[in-house]
This record gives C-alpha cells, structure tokens and sequence, in this order.
C-alpha cells in the first residue's frame, strides 16, 4: 500500500533513487550507442537489445519519477516539512511491471544473442527463457496492486515457480554451451550469472518488505530504493559487463581488430 | 460511446496498457534504427518504412495517452477512487483512426519492400493493396464515432469488404511471388501473413465489443485494451518479424556479409 504521509527525508530519498536510475539507465544508453561500432558486427545484437533495455527502463523511470511528484504534496506553508498524498493522483506501481515485461526476457536474449551460439541453440535456449520470464512478472502484478497480504504472498510464491525455472536453465543447461567460449569469455559469463542471481534476488526482496513487521511508510521507501538500485544492476551495470564480454570476443575472433582496438602493450600482453 | 464512469482498476488498466504501447513502439523504432546498417542496403526501403510506421503509432499513442489522462478525472476526496469523465475533455478515439489512416497502408509497403521483388510486380501489388488499406480505414471512421449500434454494424460490414480484398491479395496472388523467395524466407513470410491475419482480426472484435451484451465500461476497457494488443502486434512484433527476414535474405545474398555478421559456428551451420 502507498503510505499516507511521508516524511520530508522519505521523500527526498525516493526522489533522489529515482533520478539517480534515470540518469543511469540514459547515459548507459548513450555510451553503448556510442561504443557500438567498437565490437565486431555479429556482437552487435547483443548490444543493440542492451540499448533497447536500458532506453525502455530509462523512458519508464522518468513516467515513475513523474507520478511519484505528483502522487504526494507538502504541507509547506506553516507545516511540518512532511508530504501526503495528493488528492486525485495516486502513484502507480504498475509502470515497473509495464518495464519489466518488456524488459525482463529482453534481458535474457541479451544474454543468449552475446554467446552467438548456432541459432538452433539460441532459439531452443530462448524458448524456454522468454516465456518464463514473462510468466514471472505477470503473476507478480495482482500480488503487487493487492493490499492483501495473503494475496501478496501468494502470487509472490506462483511467480517463483518460473524464476526457479530460469535459473535452472542458466545454471545446469547454459553450462554445457559456456565450456566452448573463450576461458576469459567464460569467467566473466559466470560472474554474469551471479550478478543476475545476485540483482534479481533483490526484487522479491523488495516484493516481500510489506509481510515483515516494518512500518508503512519506511517498508515502502525500502522497497521504491530496492526496486531502483535492483534496476541499475541488473539492467545498466549488466549491459557493461555484456559489452566486456562482446569485447574480448571480438578481439579473440579478429587480431587485427584488437591490434587497432588495443595499446601495443595490451596486445603484447594478450598473446 | 465513453462509459461515464471507469472503477480504479478500469482506468489503470487503460493506463497502463496505452503507456506499453509507447514503450513498444518507440523502441521497436529505436531498435530498428541502430539495426539498420546490418542488413544489406537493399533490405533498408522496408526497414525504413517499419521505422517510421512504429514512430508514427509511437506519436498518437502519446496524443492518445494524454487524451485519456484529461478525459477522466477522479473523486478522490472522500471519494470511491474512481474515475468519471472530466467536463469540457472528451477522449479522442480519432487519433487512433489518423494513425491507422497513416500507418496500414505503410505496413503493406513495409511487406512488399522487404520481398525486393521486380518493382513492376511490387507496383502491382501496391496499387491494390494501398487504396484498399485506406478505404477499410475511412469505412469503419463514422460507425466507431457513432453512438448507434446500427451505423456501427453497417460501416463495420462495409470496412470488411476491402480488408477482404487485402487478404485475397496477400494470400492469393501474393502466393505465386512467394515461391521464388528462400525455403527459410518462405516459412517466415507465410507467418508473417498470419500474423498480420491474426492481428488485423483483433480491430473488428474490438470494433463490434459494444455491439455485443457487455456492460458499457468494461467493453469500452476491452476496447481499448483490444486495439492497444492489436497495435503492438501489427507494427511492433511485425517490424521485428519484417527486420528477421531481411536479415536472412542479406545472409544469402552475401556469404561475406554473412561472415561478418554471424559467428564462426553460425556460417557452418548455414553451408
């Protein structure tokens, strides 16, 4: 539920995370447009959907940001500092899900399209990812806009079912296609995965915050500040790391590429 | 007719849907934008079309968007939470009509630009196929501003009859041209027909919604929940799908772009 009143530094703590998402997810953009043609064509894709991601996030932020200054008014005149809900604008919550539906299993296809596995195995890997992954959000969404706790439990509990699943598919069935990457490619593509464990772990975290015994107001800002920082890393802190991997793919796939890309002492170093 | 009252639940539905359908678009274009050097320039005519038909529908969705955040307004003070229709804004439904009147004829262009037939068969094809899109766009108009069913029923009956014509067009004559195109193209086109099938049936069903016995908000909701999906599957799914062939038939085209663009595995698997 949306707290009634929140206090001056409540506000300003969710108002900061917001811009501070907001400026990532764009710059994230724009660095990667920038950067793009500095990896070989055939990683391209991958970092295309990168850029789609973060530019999605970034455009759903700034919806978020603007609902949220709306959502609550301050008393300033003679008052406390505090802010209450504005009458006739209620925040919604439901732009995050917009977000990550379309963001989410792009996600995944980031993932999938920089290993530029045969496509018969990217397909067969994004068959079972994708649609799991947009079962996932869409049994949170009814928990999410439920005040009811049991409700909330409940659908949080279904929508684990298909993030189980993805893990599974990561972690046992990815493995055996990482075992022919680049040992450089396959140390990073491990710590990927973990970082998504570790990114995507924080969103039912935050989802859960309102069934522990923390109060109103602060269970909520907790949770706001969970979804962004959980946001920055699993989108924008991700797509960097991807674009690594696309990197020292594409220098083990063309020397001459590297020699152009590198200083002469990291070329020296790399062979 | 706009429903004099939308429940909370209605109105965020609403919302949120036609907030997807900006994501969708103006991020299929931006994808499609930063994908485009990586097919071979004579793919580009479609891919140029997609472009601008996605940014096009990207534009009214927002008209549309804040049409609809002016035309209800919510009693909050003490209030149900919910929405009733705000004096002196009514909500524009004919934004989504100068959208179509613009981008269904662009989506055909789109479908035979990506075939790069002999351009005396794609004029052919055109002739037929842009008239007839502008036609069943300007028929159905005056039955969906229209609050009698009966003009509804009767301009819904006579817009079918050049979408008929279309679908005649695209799967009897368009057939013959189909067999010279790759095996891999082939199958993607022929889905491609069913897509656009399948999509364009969605906007007669939700054409005929207030026709039927549901209750006037929630088939005014359906509505526009219908047009919303219909909207992201004919232009966004579909520019992706029309970005997919192109990117096969470069490949075939052009073993050294195929080389270029395609891991090492990837071209094997393709000789």
């Amino acid at each position: 539920m949306i707290p009634d009143i929140l206090s001056h530094g409540q506000y300003e703590t969710v108002y900061n995370f917001l811009s501070l998402v907001i400026a990532s997810q764009l710059f994230t953009a724009v660095f990667l447009v920038i950067a793009l043609p500095r990896i070989l064509p055939r990683y391209r894709q991958a970092i295309t959907v990168a850029i789609v991601v973060c530019g999605i996030a970034a455009y759903h932020y700034f919806r978020i940001f603007d609902s949220f200054k709306a959502a609550f008014v301050t008393d300033a005149v003679g008052g406390t500092g505090d802010y209450s809900q504005a009458v006739g604008a209620g925040f919604n919550e439901g732009y995050r899900y917009v977000d990550w539906l379309l963001t989410v299993p792009l996600l995944l296809v980031e993932l999938v399209a920089v290993l530029a596995l045969v496509r018969s195995v990217q397909s067969a890997l994004l068959r079972r990812l994708v649609p799991a992954a947009a079962l996932m959000i869409i049994l949170g969404y009814p928990g999410e806009i439920s005040g009811d706790n049991g409700l909330r439990g409940l659908f949080g509990l279904l929508s684990t079912i298909p993030f189980a699943y993805i893990l599974f598919v990561l972690f046992v069935q990815l493995s055996k296609s990482l075992d022919q990457q680049p040992s450089g490619v396959r140390r990073i593509l491990s710590q990927l995965r973990f970082l998504l464990l570790l990114s995507w772990g924080v969103y039912p975290i935050a989802y859960l915050l309102p069934l522990l015994n923390i109060s109103g107001a602060d269970a909520w800002v907790f949770k706001q500040v969970g979804y962004s920082v959980a946001d920055i890393l699993a989108k924008a802190v991700y797509a960097v790391i991807i674009y690594q991997v696309a990197r020292i793919k594409s220098f083990d796939d063309d020397p001459a590429f590297a020699r152009d890309e590198l200083s002469r002492d990291e070329v020296a170093t790399r062979s």
